[in-house]
C-alpha cells in the first residue's frame, strides 16, 4: 500500500450518538470528565449533545464549550428554528444539522415532500450562516437515498454556505466497495470537505469509514468502544489505530491513550467492551494456545499486528488447556517460580488435563498444581489460608462480614461493613492484611452471568501492595460472594509470594 | 448491487479457533451440543478441533464425527506425521493442515527456511491424500508472506492434490482492498477452490472475509460471536446476515437460528457479547431516541436495515431520557397500560428529568412515574411489596434467606436455601409466588461490573408465570442481592400487571 501522508480529522460523537445507546445514561459530570478525556486524546471535534433534547442536555453542552478544551464543540440540530436556536445558545463551535432524505424516512420519519426537506436544509443551513457559525449539514439515511436527490439536496447545501458534509450510514447497509463508489461520485458534485458516519448493523462500521477515506472523504464520526444507536458507530480506537498503522495516514490522536480512554467510557457508561473486540478488548493482545506463546515469547509480532504499547497497553499469556509449555513457563517466572524442564511438561500435562474437563484454568489451579508437582518448594509458599467467613444483609441489616485468616501459624480475625455483602467481606480482608503489607484491592471486575440465578460468577481483581507491585487473580464459583473472596485471598497471595521471591533476590 | 446468484459455503471454527479464546475451555458435552446446534443452523464444515494438542482434544473430534452430522467435520493439523496420524485416527471427512509461510514466522515460530516449509507441506499433503481423505491447505500468516513465495508454496500444495486452499490473514492486518486485489491474483495462480479466515484485530475481520469473496472465495471461515485467538474471528452471524441481505448470496444457514446460536456458545463459554454488538448484540435491534422509536413504531424500516426476526429477534423499544413520547406509549400499552395525551407528556417529560440526573431509567421507574402522573389508576395496581428480606452466607454456613412479603394487605413469609446468597433469596421469593400464580425465574443475568467492589450492579431478570407469560425487569444497586431481589419483585409486579390487564379483557 501506497502510504502517502494525509491527515484524517476525527469527530467523536461519543456524547451524543454514544449517548443514544439503549441504557447509557451520563451525568453531567460524567460527560464533563469524557469531554476532557477526548480533549487529551486529541481528537478535532467533540460533539457534545442535541440542545433541544432536554433542559439537561442543553447545559451539559454549554459547560463543555465553558471549559475551553483544544477540541472544537459540537451541537446536533434538527432543521427546525428551535432546535437552531437551542445550539446557539449553548456557544458553539459548529453546528450539525439533519434532516431525512430517503424516500422511507421522508416519508415516514418526518411526513414531508423531498422538496419540503430541500427547501427545509438550505434555511436551516442559512439561519446558522447567518450567525457566523461552522455548519455540516447530514442528509440522513443518505445511503438509501436516490442519488439525484442526494446530489441535489448536496449541492443545494453547498451553495447555502456549509463547511462540511456529512453522509451518515443511519441503518448501516453499506459495504465498502458501494462507500468508496458512493464518495468518488459525492467529490465530482460537490466540493466541500467530506465526513462520514457509519452504523455498525452488519459490522461494517470501521470498514465502510475506511473505505470512505480511500474515496477522499476528510473526517470520521467515532465514537469510543463503538457506543451508538443499535449496534452502534464506528469505533474511535479501531478507526484511528487502522488508519495510523495500515494506512500510514495521520491524525491529531495520541493512540496510547486509546485504552484508558475506552475504559473510562465503559466505565461511566456501564456499557462493557466484549473480551475479543479489537484493539480494547481484554483478549486484543493475549495469548494462550502454545503455537502462538512460543511465537510472541521469541518475537513478539509473530502473532500480533502491532505492539500493544502503541495503544497503551500490555501482552498477556494465559495458561489454558490449549497452552503450550513457553506460555506457561513466562506467566510463572512473572511471579518467580522457575521450575526445572522436566517439572515444567508436568505442569503443562496437568494443566491441559484440567482444560479437558471444561475447567478454565485460574492463577490458583496453575499455582496448586506447579505447588503439587514441585514439592515442597511452593507449598511453602502459600502464605494466607481463609479458615472462616460469614456475611449477612438484608432490608433494615447494614451488610456485614466476618473473617478468620491464618497467616503462618497464626490466626487473625476482623469484621467490616460495606454497601452489600461482597464489598463488606472484601473490606474486612484488606483490614487484615495490615500486618503483610497493606494490600489493598485496586480493581473489582464480575464477568456478566447469564443463565439462572445459580449460575457460575467469575470475578477477576486487582490488588497492589505498599510497594506499589500489583498482580491480578481470579476466581470461579456460584456463590458470588465467596468467587470474590477467593479471588481476594489468590490475590493477596499471589502477591506476597511475589514479594518473598523479590526479597529473596540480590537488589 | 448486482445480486447475482452465488453459494457460499461456510466453515465454522467455533471449536477450534473460537476455543483458543483465551480463557474459554469447553467440556466434551459443551461441544457436543455446539456441534449439534451448528448441524441444525446449517454450517457446511464443523471445524471440531486439533486432535494432537491433547488426549481430551482428540477424544472430542472422534465423538463429534460419531454424531453423524450433516456437516462435515475437520480437524487441524500442523505439517508433521504424528498431527497427521492423530487426525486419520478421528476418522474426519477433513484435514486442514497449516504452516507457516511469512518470513517472521518460518523464522521466529517455527525455525524453518522456506524451503523446508516448502517440502513439509508437500509431504503433509500427499499423506493426507494417501488415505483419502480431504485436505484443506492453510499457508499460515499468508497476508505477510512474501508474495513470490505465497505463489509458489500454493502451486505447489495445488500440484500435491489440495481440495480447497485457505488463506489466513493470521494476525488481522488486511484491509478489503488489500485483501481482494490478493484473491484476485491468486485466482490466476491456482485453480482449486478458495476459502478466507480473517482475525479481527482492526476490527476489520468481516469486511476482509467479504472482499476475499468478492474477489472469488468460495468459503469462509468463520466462528460465533467472533470467537478466536485475540480480537477473534469473522463473526458467523455477521457474515450470513450480509451475504444473504446486502449481497443476495445463498449459504445453507438457516438465519433464524443465529440469535439462538449466539446465546447457547456465550452461555457455554463464558463470554459475553457486548450490547453494541451487530446482530446479536442486545441493542442490535433496540431503539431509545424519540426520532428512532417514532420512526420505527411508524414503519420499522426507517432506523433498521433488516427485520428483526430474519435472525431470530425481536424490537426493543426502551425508555430513556432522549426516548420521544412514541416509544414510551409503546412500552406502557405493552404492560396494558393506555395514558391519555397530556399525561403521556407529563410522563416523558419526568424521564427526561430522570435521564439528566444520570439515571437510566429503570421499568420500575417508568411505573413509578406512570403511576404517579395518571394518579390511582396505576396506584392500585401495585401488586407486591417486599418488607423484610436477610440472606446469610459464608463457610460452613448454607446460603439462607428470608423475605416477607405483603399482598392485597396480607403478609407472606418463607424461608430458602441456595447455592449463594442471590440464589437463596430469589428462591425464598419464588416460593411465595405460588398464590400469586406460580411465577418462576426463568432468566437470570447480571451485567459485567467493573471498578471498586462497591460498583454498580445492574440485574435483568425474566419472570414466567403460570400462563406462560413471559416479562424483563430490571434494577440497578450497589448491592448485588439487593438489586437481584429488586429485579425480581419488580419482574412479578410487572407479571401481575399484565395478567390483570388481561384478565379485565374480553377474550
Amino acid at each position: 500500500m501506497n502510504k502517502s501522508f494525509r491527515s484524517i480529522k476525527i469527530l467523536d460523537t461519543t456524547l451524543r450518538d454514544g449517548e443514544q445507546t439503549p441504557g447509557v445514561s451520563l451525568t453531567l459530570e460524567d460527560k464533563i470528565e469524557i469531554a476532557q478525556q477526548l480533549d487529551k486524546l486529541g481528537v478535532d471535534i467533540i460533539e457534545a449533545g442535541f440542545p433541544s433534547s432536554s433542559e439537561g442536555e442543553r447545559k451539559v453542552v454549554k459547560e463543555i464549550k465553558k471549559l475551553g478544551l483544544t477540541s472544537q464543540i459540537c451541537a446536533l440540530s434538527r432543521c427546525t428554528k428551535k432546535d437552531i436556536d437551542a445550539a446557539l445558545d449553548c456557544d458553539v463551535d459548529l453546528i450539525h444539522i439533519f434532516i431525512s432524505a430517503s424516500p422511507l424516512q421522508m416519508k415516514y420519519a418526518v411526513n414531508m415532500t423531498p422538496e419540503q426537506v430541500l427547501s427545509s436544509a438550505v434555511e436551516s443551513i442559512e439561519h446558522v450562516k447567518r450567525h457566523g457559525v461552522k455548519c455540516e449539514f447530514s442528509p440522513m439515511d443518505a445511503t438509501r437515498a436516490e442519488t439525484p436527490f442526494l446530489h441535489k439536496i448536496c449541492k443545494a447545501a453547498q451553495d447555502a454556505g456549509i463547511d462540511s458534509l456529512n453522509i451518515p450510514d443511519t441503518v448501516g447497509c453499506m459495504i465498502p466497495r458501494t462507500t468508496f463508489e458512493l464518495f468518488k461520485t459525492l467529490k465530482s458534485v460537490v466540493n466541500v470537505p467530506l465526513s462520514v458516519h457509519c452504523h455498525d448493523d452488519f459490522g461494517l462500521a470501521v470498514a465502510n469509514s475506511l473505505a470512505a477515506v480511500e474515496a477522499g472523504a476528510d473526517q470520521v464520526h467515532v465514537a469510543v468502544n463503538g457506543l451508538g444507536e443499535r449496534a452502534g458507530n464506528a469505533a474511535l480506537e479501531e478507526i484511528v489505530t487502522t488508519l495510523h498503522m495500515v494506512y500510514g495516514y495521520q491524525t491529531n490522536i495520541n493512540t496510547r491513550l486509546l485504552y484508558s480512554t475506552s475504559r473510562l467510557v465503559s466505565s461511566l457508561s456501564g456499557i462493557s467492551v466484549q473480551v475479543n473486540k479489537a484493539i480494547v478488548g481484554e483478549n486484543a493482545f493475549a495469548h494462550e494456545s502454545g503455537i502462538h506463546t512460543r511465537g510472541v515469547t521469541e518475537q513478539p509480532l509473530t502473532f500480533e499486528p502491532i505492539s500493544p504499547e502503541i495503544v497503551g497497553r500490555t501482552r498477556k499469556l494465559v495458561a489454558g488447556k490449549l497452552a503450550g509449555a513457553r506460555g506457561i513457563q513466562v506467566e510463572l517466572n512473572e511471579i518467580g517460580i522457575h521450575p526445572n524442564e522436566t517439572q515444567l511438561a508436568e505442569i503443562v500435562r496437568r494443566v491441559k488435563e484440567l482444560g479437558d474437563k471444561g475447567k478454565a484454568v485460574t492463577d490458583a489451579d496453575l499455582i496448586a498444581l506447579t505447588s503439587a508437582v514441585m514439592g515442597q518448594v511452593i507449598g511453602e509458599e502459600k502464605i494466607v489460608d481463609l479458615c472462616d467467613m460469614a456475611v449477612i444483609a438484608g432490608i433494615k441489616v447494614i451488610p456485614t462480614a466476618s473473617v478468620r485468616l491464618a497467616f503462618e501459624g497464626k490466626e487473625y480475625i476482623a469484621a467490616e461493613t460495606g454497601v452489600g455483602p461482597v464489598d463488606a467481606a472484601l473490606k474486612a480482608i484488606e483490614k487484615l492484611t495490615n500486618p503483610l503489607g497493606k494490600i489493598k484491592l485496586s480493581e473489582y471486575r464480575l464477568e456478566a452471568i447469564t443463565g439462572g440465578s445459580n449460575a457460575v460468577a467469575e470475578v477477576v481483581i486487582k490488588v497492589e501492595d505498599e510497594k506499589g507491585n500489583i498482580v491480578s487473580a481470579r476466581a470461579t464459583r456460584e456463590d458470588i460472594v465467596m468467587a470474590s473472596v477467593e479471588a481476594m485471598i489468590n490475590g493477596i497471595n499471589k502477591c506476597l509470594l511475589k514479594n518473598r521471591v523479590q526479597g529473596n533476590k540480590p537488589s
